[in-house]
């Protein structure tokens, strides 16, 4: 499990405060999450959820001292930008960010949940399905609807992408659904933050691509 | 016919050695091509086709003087990694980005040269598949080909891609077909080149992503 488990995310502070380094670090291992969904199709994922941490990164190392949580940067980018925002800079980039980490998060929740399709309980679709369902569809024209779906027989088999996630380690798979629930814990406290966030400061817009 | 034609690729000399800086000039040009395919969904082509000339260009800056032709790039990156090459460094990106340019130069032949589909005059798929069989199918797996079809309903009509070609610029069809043609000329001509160079150098590969 070390992919997942070696770079778990902080727990947050009491005021719920995303600390905008920490929180750098801990996403920047997530783009080779894609790596292990196994077909090269997942690059353009991965390079796009790249891009958003890229984006995040450069206005962060701008100040660093100015904007010590995510909020920091939301909140000076809507002064900065008020005609544009929040369709601008690190605030449309963690927009689109945290909606892939809440396709991973439900996913992974989905499978150490142990749901499943009893006629193929080799097979992910299920859970990548309710991901995308709650995760991005709404986000996404019939056009990227219908290649979502096309994508979708390019999922790995459980077992195959459980071994990935363990980096090729003997785990047993108990095991390794352990390790995903301990891993989700912080993870989606960190999620749901960034989301109340967004909610809270009416940055969040519903257009499609 | 302000995109094409602004940037009409150089006239090769006798021995149809492609200038590298002269060519990375004109190709520059190529990936604001797919912004005129309408739908953001080709931004992805666009981007891999830009890093394909990132990747030559960082290489040829790294000494000019020694890279004054693709062919000289081709035959130093196959010098230096014998085990790699040809998938390796600019010859990669060159082998890909070539087939990117076929692709655009089937389509836009087809196109001047009247190819359509009686029942839909006003559409391009029967262009932009021809393209696609002649210049990537092969390189292409089952999922994206699959992808591929249904992208392929994103494709513009044809009167708005020959606007879009225009740059909005008030030309009759006939007329922007016209400035295809002569578009074509050094472009293929140029295409025809490096395909011919690969084949020479035996730096052709075939396997599928
Ligand atoms: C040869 C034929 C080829 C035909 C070409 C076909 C190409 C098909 C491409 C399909 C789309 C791929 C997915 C990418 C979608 C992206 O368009 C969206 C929005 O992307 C955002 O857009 C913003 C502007 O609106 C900014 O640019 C953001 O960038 S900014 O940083 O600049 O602000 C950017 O992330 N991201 C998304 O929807 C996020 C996706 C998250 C991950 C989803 C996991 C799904 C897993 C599925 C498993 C089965
Ligand atoms: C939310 C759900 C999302 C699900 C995700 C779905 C994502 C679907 C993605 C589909 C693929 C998009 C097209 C990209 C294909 C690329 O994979 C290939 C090979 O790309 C090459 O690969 C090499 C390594 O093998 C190097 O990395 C090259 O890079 S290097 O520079 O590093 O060496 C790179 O160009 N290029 C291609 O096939 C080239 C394509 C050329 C243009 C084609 C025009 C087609 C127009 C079609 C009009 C209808």
């Amino acid at each position: 499990m070390s992919l997942l488990l070696d770079n778990q995310f902080k727990e947050l502070p009491p005021d719920r405060a995303v600390d905008t380094k920490l929180f750098l670090e801990s996403v920047s291992h997530i783009p080779s999450f894609f790596d292990c969904l196994g077909s090269n199709v997942f690059s353009v994922i991965k390079s796009d959820i790249n891009g958003n941490i890229v984006k995040i990164k450069a206005v962060y190392l701008k100040d660093p001292a100015r904007y010590v949580t995510l909020q920091d940067i939301v909140e000076a980018e809507r002064d900065a930008h008020p005609a544009e925002w929040p369709k601008v800079g690190a605030t449309l980039a963690l927009m689109w960010l945290k909606r892939g980490l809440r396709f991973i998060q439900i996913l992974l929740q989905s499978l150490a949940d142990g749901e499943r399709d009893e006629n193929n309980p080799n097979l992910i679709r299920v859970n990548v399905t309710k991901a995308y369902e709650e995760a991005l569809k709404k986000y996404h024209g019939w056009l990227v609807q219908k290649i979502f779906h096309v994508a979708l027989h390019a999922a790995p088999y459980k077992s195959n992408f459980l071994k990935a996630l363990s980096k090729g380690e003997e785990v047993k798979e108990e095991e390794c659904l352990a390790n995903v629930r301990q891993f989700l814990v912080t993870y989606t406290a960190t999620v749901d933050a960034v989301y109340d966030m967004y909610s809270h400061l009416n940055a969040e817009l519903d257009y499609t691509v």
